[in-house]
């Protein structure tokens, strides 16, 4: 199969790495270093000067660059797609890129993509072979999708070791403003909180591997954030101000104990149950 | 040295696994699976039938239990201490603790303790000889403390491979409410809101290790949460409506693209400050 991926960052770096035989994969972004490190480290075969030039023989083409950079890579690759050309994507949200695609290429199936995998490091240095392994890798058919792009897309998934999930894009777009927007915003606001605190040149000697944890996800790619919100905030406001409600309530029962009790509790049941489900971890009893 | 150590769950266990020559090292718990745990992973080399039976002959007494559980365990062992005893303890909150031990205690030296190291599991079984190394091991003496207290007290902490910082007691639970107890209430209230979403049993199956780690302390002791929140209510209340003003206040703003890019940004350098500072982790340049 001849792939093209049109941005050489974690996720598309990642993706090329994951690729074994019968995959030959024409590779561009617009900064010519990150070309010459997927080369190096293999996640390429080889380096295109333009996006033009990386799909001009392409029978599936990937976009891989944060939602908001899409719709001029769409317009930039039009007119240089194969006949028998698939385009997808790996941006992380769904319904507006695949409205986008749908009128930037009418003629062209699009299946939009999304790996739920990542890294708070972004970049080709960061992308790692195994990253969508076992991953859930959700496609979203967009208008334009026929039975036989879907399976080309299916393909590339699989071959990356990814588990396919399909779902409309709207759905898609829904569903991850709860389980990966939210996640994100509160974390970045631990760390925006932290770093606005009087108390934070001291307190930060003692922050250790809970901060670390629930922070992590503030050191993402501030684009990639800045577009999750753009094009999802129809779907994320509700869960923040849900969010705002559950705290300003907790700062007026710090001192329930049976109401602290069941909220722990039941916080803990919800997180431990999918934690079996998705790992099979075993997981203590709770033990209060 | 004869050390007590009374509760044989994470951290009690861990204080035990880490000691090598020259600690003998008595342990008790409540639970007698516990200390039968403790005897068959080398956490103690004795187990006693009581607390007061552990504390009779011991030089430090360690209390490893909640917050909540420290009066009644200082009460239990006040009459049965050593003359040249010194009490320390390893609970989440130092004030409250350290005033009730003055209380209870007043002819005995109290040295509140805190390592900053922990994990979502509890128990024995997920106690780790390492779990204290390299970690920031507060100490908070109370006003019944003495320099050859400390100097005992320092001694344990040192033994366990952590690093030894002093500070008083209202200092650290000012801190620890920013660093440690804001983000297990911001990741228990992820997992809550998430459990509480319609959309929550099919977003379930696109959860990935962004939920993962920042719902992480969710999985957290039930009990301990509880008792930080009601021995630190005026500490942590102030954080939880800013954060929910911050929240709110995001739910907003998310079609404010220069806005966004300036929060995120400002976030991640925070953060990865923060990292560079506590784990000299070579962090990578914003790429915003």
């Amino acid at each position: 199969m001849r792939l093209a991926i049109l941005g050489l960052g974690l996720m598309g770096g990642s993706l090329g790495l994951s690729l074994g035989e019968g995959w030959e994969v024409v590779g561009w972004d617009r900064d010519a270093e990150a070309i010459a490190q997927a080369l190096t480290r293999g996640a390429i075969g080889r380096g295109a000067a333009s996006a033009a030039e990386a799909v001009a023989d392409a029978q599936l083409v990937c976009l891989a660059v944060p939602v908001l950079a899409v719709p001029e890579l769409l317009t930039a690759i039009a007119p240089h797609l194969g006949a028998d050309a698939v385009v997808t994507d790996l941006a992380s949200t769904k319904a507006q890129v695949c409205a986008w695609a749908a009128e930037a290429l009418p003629r062209t199936p699009f299946v939009g993509g999304h790996p739920m995998a990542g890294s708070e490091r972004s970049g080709i240095a960061h992308a790692r072979g195994d990253l969508l392994a076992g991953a859930t890798y959700v496609l979203t058919p967009a208008a334009t999708s026929t039975p036989e792009a879907l399976a080309r897309v299916v393909h590339l998934a699989r071959a990356a070791g990814a588990r396919v999930h399909v779902m409309p894009p709207e759905a898609h777009d829904a569903d991850v403003a709860l389980v990966s927007h939210l996640p994100f915003l509160l974390s970045t606001a631990l760390a925006a909180i932290a770093g606005d605190d009087a108390r934070w040149p001291a307190a930060s000697r003692l922050a250790a591997s809970g901060f670390r944890d629930v922070s992590r996800l503030a050191s993402g790619d501030v684009a990639m954030h800045r577009d999750i919100c753009l094009s999802n905030a129809a779907a994320i406001a509700p869960r923040l101000r849900e969010a705002s409600r559950l705290l300003a309530d907790l700062a007026e029962r710090l001192e329930d104990a049976e109401g602290l009790t069941r909220f722990f509790a039941e916080a803990r049941r919800v997180r431990d149950a999918w934690l079996a489900a998705r790992y099979n971890e075993a997981v203590a009893p709770p033990d209060a």
